[in-house]
């Protein structure tokens, strides 16, 4: 598997925060690796909100952001009641896909790195050319607020 | 992100198949992204158990096999009640890690295609040596049966 | 709380069965208590296409059958595993509102028991009333083809 | 089915505050029914922190609250993105059980109300005493802090 799903971000990130639940958690007494998609979802609503665009405004406008790749790299497990930071960055853009890194740590400790790619399509599910701001936002990651 | 994530199998596959549920939809109006982990899961799950090597038993003797990457590529939607068909197959192991490759089907769409990637851990969360039969498994990929 | 969740079935009831999924467990080692809600759904859309009905087929009339009420009584755990046997039954309906009883089983073992209540919505939201046949169901449980 | 899953506080109550995701809709476009259970066992885990007694201590203390019996009336959709209000109270316990009272809040609407039961169990699986701060957790309501 690629070394590429955790890179270093280039520039500033924007952090998410969340509680690891008990319902997240699976026998072998952590949390379950298809949870973390939910948090690096959670974690993306979150940007956009932060950069002014909120997810359902841009569902409103009839662009839904499909994912069209995910690569999640688990280094430490997650437990229940963790307080989870997901620090997340828009790496690429081209006009029809962009691309969001991600590094999911509990304190110091690095639990996971990923990588998701985004396609924006219309309620038809056909493509739709990425509103100009997602681009924008790829090639000055400094915009990112902080949090 | 790498086309690593859709290789075509050397040799016989094994298939899984499962209803999508109601409960994996999102407001999409397709199967959220995540819920195809648990597809993966449950087809590894079945995989095991056709090999004569159930997970439980696995489990019971000491081991998990902790998922160590996830990389899954989504090319088109499945929807709610689509009978999905998981082929997959172990491609490659190592003395401590070991690759299952998957592509998932409905009908003859190819929805998406994935590889995942485990160590044997025991009950301590530290690695141990993966058990002979894995190994074996990806060396002669013919020994898995149909479905 | 009532000991209405458990009922009797008065005439014949429908079975469906399914695997419990590694996914679907939490870090008490059990089959979360949340996952039992996917069970009892994933039952009604195979009992609804048992009778001719199928779910899809439903929704693409413009018809949803909302959840209104659920009740699940745990009796004794499901694990990792598990063949489990949903056994259900629409046991009440009415004009507006039709109500089904479950028994969640893994061989001989009751492990659970829930009841569910639905109304008939629009797109938009709105009540509907229940498509006839809903209702003939309730009053002849008889007609449930066994499986 | 039963009024009593829509009770009135006698005394304060403590509030959680949750994000709805995106992950938690379904092709209904509104939350499904069961990620409800996750946001009151959220909502529980969060309670029990603020009362002194974390969950995570009451698990590492050899006990376990299993939810026995889970009530959930269902009332105006919560939709994506929703900031959702779960307020709770335990209202009744024995010495074997607890029950906790719940209403789930968008603004000023009320979208659902629930109760849960919780019995204590060891790693066994086998029944405990619950701890006296349970107990007179539910004796005495006014000692839960606001939020």
């Amino acid at each position: 598997m690629p070394a590429d799903a955790s890179p270093a971000p280039r520039g500033p990130t924007f952090t998410h925060r969340l509680r690891a639940r008990f319902a997240e958690t699976d026998a072998m007494g952590v949390i379950h690796h298809a949870a973390y998609l939910g948090y690096l979802e959670a974690a993306r609503v979150e940007l956009l909100r932060a950069v002014g665009h909120p997810y359902d405004g841009v569902r409103a406008s009839g662009i839904d952001f499909a994912v069209v790749d995910v690569q999640v790299h688990y280094m430490r497990p997650v437990v229940f009641d963790d307080q989870v930071a997901v620090e997340l960055w828009v790496r690429a853009a081209s006009r029809a896909a962009f691309e969001i890194a991600y590094v999911v740590r509990v304190g110091d400790r690095r639990c996971a790195t990923a990588v998701t790619r985004h396609a924006a399509v219309g309620p038809d599910g056909h493509p739709r050319r990425l509103p100009a701001w997602v681009t924008e936002l790829a090639a000055s990651e400094e915009h990112l607020p902080r949090r």
